[in-house]
């Protein structure tokens, strides 16, 4: 390519600040250094977590910087580096060099490769796919089938791999077996579509803003519950529809207080439940005699896929027509729309919003 | 026996409220009512639990009581009662019928067998074995060898049976692994033991009383950590002796700060985390990535032990030599002195104390 080795001048989000909109910029993108890759992003998703971070979060990854994390684009291949003891280990997906210390790693150098206005500006989520082009290490990149539509495989860089993760691998939710999902945002709604593939009997979808249900049915759930419509706590109402609790739960919020229904809401014994929403400003918490009972608290990041290996092959089930990806998109905008589709988010009004930078 | 159908009037420790001093008093114990046997007791422990009940918990089982519940005796056989549920299920020892509605269930029809001055004495955790005789629900009730030394396998009916399992039932220690058990009581020091059995190359025992460490050296700890000797989170100095966290922790001491440490203790991507210690006034909390990192935190009552099956397994293993118990007796009295044993424990001067009743 004619950039290579070159600065590219490019369009991005550039988020300056918490709390105020991102302004579209023409940022300049260094070249990639040893371990990482430059991508020409052609289409992105909006997740809660880009949300979180503008708003509600400590704003750990810092300001300011270009946000999302969920893409798909082209690249050239580079090499692969060397893989740590977790990566090694089948029993967790979290690379050390991409994630450690309790944040995402950035660059293989920890720099950034933006800058505005003669500004750096920093990657989010080792990503940061609100731009046209954006450096990633390798760690942070999966090669895809050659025939996938960015359009909707980029949804599968978080929220749906998470959500269907954290019902088939974290929970490891078996055929039979009576679910409740907390949360039906597209990692909800995911989780759902993963307690129906993984031969659940009873889906239990959980939301206050009743406008989900419907989705939720697409994706499998077969009992619809409003908190807001009940007096009792939520973990009571659940257990008289089921006789003692759910045997999985999965909370896909982000709140301390629903975590804790959503444990609470397990039958004791062998209840399993799975934190996949994500906050760092409040803990979670419950007595003690929740776990001593028998159950079980997992959490899950990216729903325990390890991402090279899983990604390509989830594109490929989408492909085939095993897990659904249109179903999750009710909007598509362009760059300059990214605080609309933000704000879409924030008031419940869709479930994704795919931003396409392939003009 | 001569006794069939008829009361009973025998010496118990009864414990007439919270705070105060049990007394030694006659009392009478009814015969045993359908599903239910009358034991002679010869023999019990003093576990941290009758503590508890005493002078930190809600007294939730309420007052006047006897108390006790890690009990050996003779009797005569009666009928099983069917199999409930979770008895049915392998995933759990958590009877219904012995358990229910978080506390532990009473006689079959959930009145007291006990009495003492005309005023009903309830009972305790469905045992009372502070006591010359007792009534028990089935359920309550193992068959064990006809040659085990009562004096010794009482033990078997609550502390070592449940520090033993958290680390082998529920925890599930493997070969190789690295674990820490916070809290050197007998529960503790079983769970060390377990770990032990289980095949872990580092056991770190973690205790505020160091005189503890003597003993949890001959159960199988190889590292000894006083958290008062840190000015450090415990959390930290274990990341720095283990190169990131153990790979099991159990907390065996009721404490929802350690409960939240013994978490924090553990490796990212695979840690196990076991509730053993137990308390119903506070919370245990803690800060989501903590399970998001990939972190899986449980609970053990006796151990996951289905006690009908596995006490007489493990007086077996006893009497085999596969597990210790004679060195957790640190003292034995008589049932006059039961007031001592239980100021012994809370001033941390003793593992176990038998009081035994056979005289
Ligand atoms: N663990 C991970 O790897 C990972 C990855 C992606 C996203 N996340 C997190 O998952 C969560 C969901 O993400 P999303 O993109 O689906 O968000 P979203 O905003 O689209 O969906 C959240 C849903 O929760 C519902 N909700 C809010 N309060 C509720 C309550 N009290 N009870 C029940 N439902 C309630 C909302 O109405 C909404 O439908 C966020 O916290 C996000 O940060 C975690
Ligand atoms: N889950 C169950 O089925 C079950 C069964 C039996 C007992 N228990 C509970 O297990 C716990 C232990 O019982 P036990 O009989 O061994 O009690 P114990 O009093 O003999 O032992 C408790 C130990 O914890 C230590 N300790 C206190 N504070 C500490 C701290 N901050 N950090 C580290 N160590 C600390 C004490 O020094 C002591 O050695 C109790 O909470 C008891 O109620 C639970
Ligand atoms: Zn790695
Ligand atoms: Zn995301
Ligand atoms: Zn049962
Ligand atoms: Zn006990």
């Amino acid at each position: 390519m004619a950039t290579v080795g070159k600065v590219i001048k490019c369009q991005a989000a550039v988020a300056w600040e918490p709390n105020v909109p991102m302004v579209i910029e023409e940022i300049e993108v260094a070249p990639p250094q040893a371990n990482e890759i430059r991508i020409k992003v052609i289409a992105t998703g909006v997740c809660h977590t880009d949300l979180y971070h503008l708003f509600e979060g400590k704003n750990k990854e810092g300001f300011p910087a270009v946000l999302g994390h969920e893409g798909a684009g082209v690249f050239k291949p580079g090499e692969n580096s060397q893989e740590c003891r977790f990566c090694k280990c089948p029993k967790t997906n979290l690379c050390d060099q991409s994630w450690s210390s309790d944040r995402y790693a950035q660059m293989s150098d920890t720099t950034t490769r933006f800058s505005c206005r003669g500004q750096p500006i920093l990657q989010f989520m080792g990503t940061s796919t609100f731009s046209e082009y954006t450096v990633l290490n390798q760690v942070a990149v999966a090669k895809i089938h050659d025939d996938a539509p960015l359009e909707r495989v980029c949804l599968l860089g978080c929220g749906i791999s998470t959500g269907y993760g954290a019902a088939i691998n974290t929970a490891k939710v078996c055929p039979g077996s009576v679910c409740a999902v907390f949360g039906l945002g597209a990692v909800g709604l995911a989780a759902v579509m993963g307690c129906k593939n993984a031969g659940a009997s009873r889906i239990i979808a959980v939301d206050i803003n009743e406008q989900k249900f419907e989705k939720a049915k697409i994706f499998g759930a077969t009992d619809f519950v409003n908190p807001k419509s009940h007096k009792k706590p939520i973990s009571e109402v659940l257990a008289e529809m089921t006789n003692g609790g759910v045997d999985f739960s999965m909370e896909c919020v982000g709140n301390g207080a629903v975590m804790r229904s959503a444990l609470e809401s397990c039958v004791k014994g062998w209840g399993v439940s799975v934190l996949v929403g994500w906050t760092d400003v409040q803990d979670f918490s419950a007595r003690p005699i929740q776990l001593i009972s028998g159950k079980t608290w997992k959490g899950s990041l990216f729903g325990g896929f390890k991402s090279k290996d899983s990604v390509p092959k989830l594109v490929l089930d989408y492909m085939a027509g095993r897990i659904m990806l249109d179903e999750f998109v009710t909007h598509t905008m362009s760059l300059d729309q990214v605080n609309d589709a933000v704000q879409l988010m924030k008031t419940g009004g869709c479930i994704r919003t795919i931003i396409n930078l392939s003009k």
